[in-house]
């Protein structure tokens, strides 16, 4: 599991980036070889290709399978909700949890969709983090038991995982989050589920006074995390990295998803390699961020939920890309004529 | 089923399209009605609220459901193959129809991801229409029969009606059909299979002269279907006429599947509001196709196989929509606040 939380907390998790391993060259080779004898036109199945050798890169098999999909939704709250960032009262979060415990939510549905097991966590719900306008959203040792509970969540057992989230305020932290990342001060901020002008206004305001007010850890990406996020986000990280060292590849998904896992690459260039960019969501921030991490999402439907639906819709498309790839036949088995040339 | 083909065959074709069913209004109040209840904020779930909605709409109930959706694949063979426009020789048609039968094409595979018959209708392979660079494709008694094929097709069981293709040569039909209907001449060629640069040549300058031979055409958009179609491309007009009039939706999939329905709307505008573009394909013309049509794409993987690919890939959006709707719980049951306002 994820190594003794005393000592140099931060150290041991640099440590497990630095470690993490590399795509399996010889599992992609081994697809493309497959592929290019199949009944179509070479490459006109566009990303659903793509996305098989990506699956094969990161499961280090061929032909890789989704066969135990886990949809992870990590839930948390937050002291700057207080600052009315949020349309929605912070009562809501734990209201939404339920939600999912009943099997009310959209993402209980998606899941179902997707043929993937949904397992929620909520964090410390009935202590909100600190309000980082005036302190570090999380001591370090809050940020690490975060980190730790959604590094345990994957288990081994799982083939691909969908990393969502609920928490009223959170699309602030992640705003704030990549403002300290990437710079450019509130550009981040968008309307959330829904605030008005006012709303807006009052997190563009908590954004640059978080900013400002933690102006000393903006060189460190793990301390960016813990003052300027919050639990939820922290379990989403451990998550994704825990997903790398066990081979599991990971579907991100809208703002908070992505915020959460662009520490690691500020740690590492390549730490991101083993994720997909589900959906690209309709939270304005999203496609800026996007296009820091350099991550092309696979669907754009205008959501901008939350809980991991967008990248729980794209599972289907992982689905489709699989079923070509292993049920499709050869231009020999088929006795199909090949290009002309 | 359709009106006999004697007498005046476009008149009737044109009485089909003058009297097509209205949207369902009624449906989708309902449909928007119950989505306001729903434990999410308004309108977070985007196109997925939309094609509930729109599903709604054209089938004219509320909640619409995909139950037995159908992917009708047609094919056929094309005289201006001869003028050397496509990478693969014209024997694949056929061979490709075998491989649909035997289960072996990404079309078979998708179907069954996407919980779909598919169904395969192979019109007249072994008379090629005529090489329209030299004289019309087909008489106005055969396109109408090959309009009729595809309008009996469509049986009223069924509640999503997928329209797809296969045809060595038909990219070059559909971007002759897309440039007599939209003017700009050659625009809209582009790869098609994979052919090479003096073969797009070849098929730029196959569409001129057959924009040119057929001048007199231009004003009729049956006509330019029949002069410048293909069987497989007036079947699907045919499919997607019965599905208008039998309260089917439709998804249309890349360039052979829209330029093959384009000459609805060029006859009336509201003629292709019951179909949704399912993907956006890397086939050249078909961003420019959509453009002209208004269409604006569910999906955009990269994908120029035909065979209805890219709109079976969609059909999984669709499920993913209806579920949220129909399986989400309401504000009040799960005792979720709504927006602070």
């Amino acid at each position: 599991m994820f190594p003794p939380t005393t000592g140099l907390p931060f150290d041991d998790m640099r440590a497990l980036v630095a470690r993490m391993p590399a795509a399996d060259a010889d599992a992609v080779a081994r697809v493309r070889a497959r592929d290019a004898t199949l009944t179509k036109p070479a490459g006109s199945l566009g990303r659903l290709e793509e996305i098989v050798e990506w699956l094969a890169a990161w499961q280090g098999r061929a032909p890789p399978a989704v066969n135990r999909p886990l949809v992870a939704v990590f839930a948390g709250n937050h002291g700057v909700a207080a600052q009315g960032v949020s349309a929605y009262p912070a009562a809501v979060t734990r209201q939404m949890v339920d939600n999912f415990a009943a099997g009310g939510a959209a993402i209980n549905q998606l899941a179902r969709v997707a043929g993937a097991e949904l397992r929620v966590m909520a964090l410390s719900l009935d202590e909100p983090t600190a309000d980082f306008t005036v302190t570090p959203a999380m001591t370090e040792a809050a940020f690490l038991d975060a980190v730790t509970a959604g590094y345990d969540d994957v288990s081994d057992a799982v083939d691909l995982v969908v990393l969502g989230e609920m928490g009223i305020g959170n699309t602030t932290a992640a705003a704030a989050l990549a403002g300290a990342l990437f710079g450019g001060g509130a550009r981040f901020a968008g309307l959330g589920t829904g605030v008005d002008d006012d709303g807006l206004a009052r997190k563009r305001t908590a954004i640059e006074t978080a900013l400002a007010r933690h102006a000393d850890v903006l060189d460190d990406p793990l301390r960016i995390a813990a003052a300027l996020g919050g639990r939820e986000l922290a379990a989403i990280l451990g998550a994704c990295l825990a997903a790398r060292h066990k081979r599991i590849p990971v579907l991100i998904d809208g703002m908070v998803s992505t915020a959460s896992v662009a520490p690691l690459q500020a740690l590492r260039a390549d730490a991101l390699d083993h994720t997909l960019a589900g959906h690209m969501s309709a939270e304005a921030g999203h496609r800026l961020l996007l296009q820091e991490l350099e991550l092309k999402p696979l669907l754009d439907l205008g959501m901008r939920l939350g809980e991991g639906s967008g990248a729980a819709v794209a599972v289907s498309v992982l689905r489709a890309a699989l079923a070509c790839h292993t049920g499709m036949a050869t231009f020999e088995e088929a006795h199909v004529s090949d290009k002309e040339t």
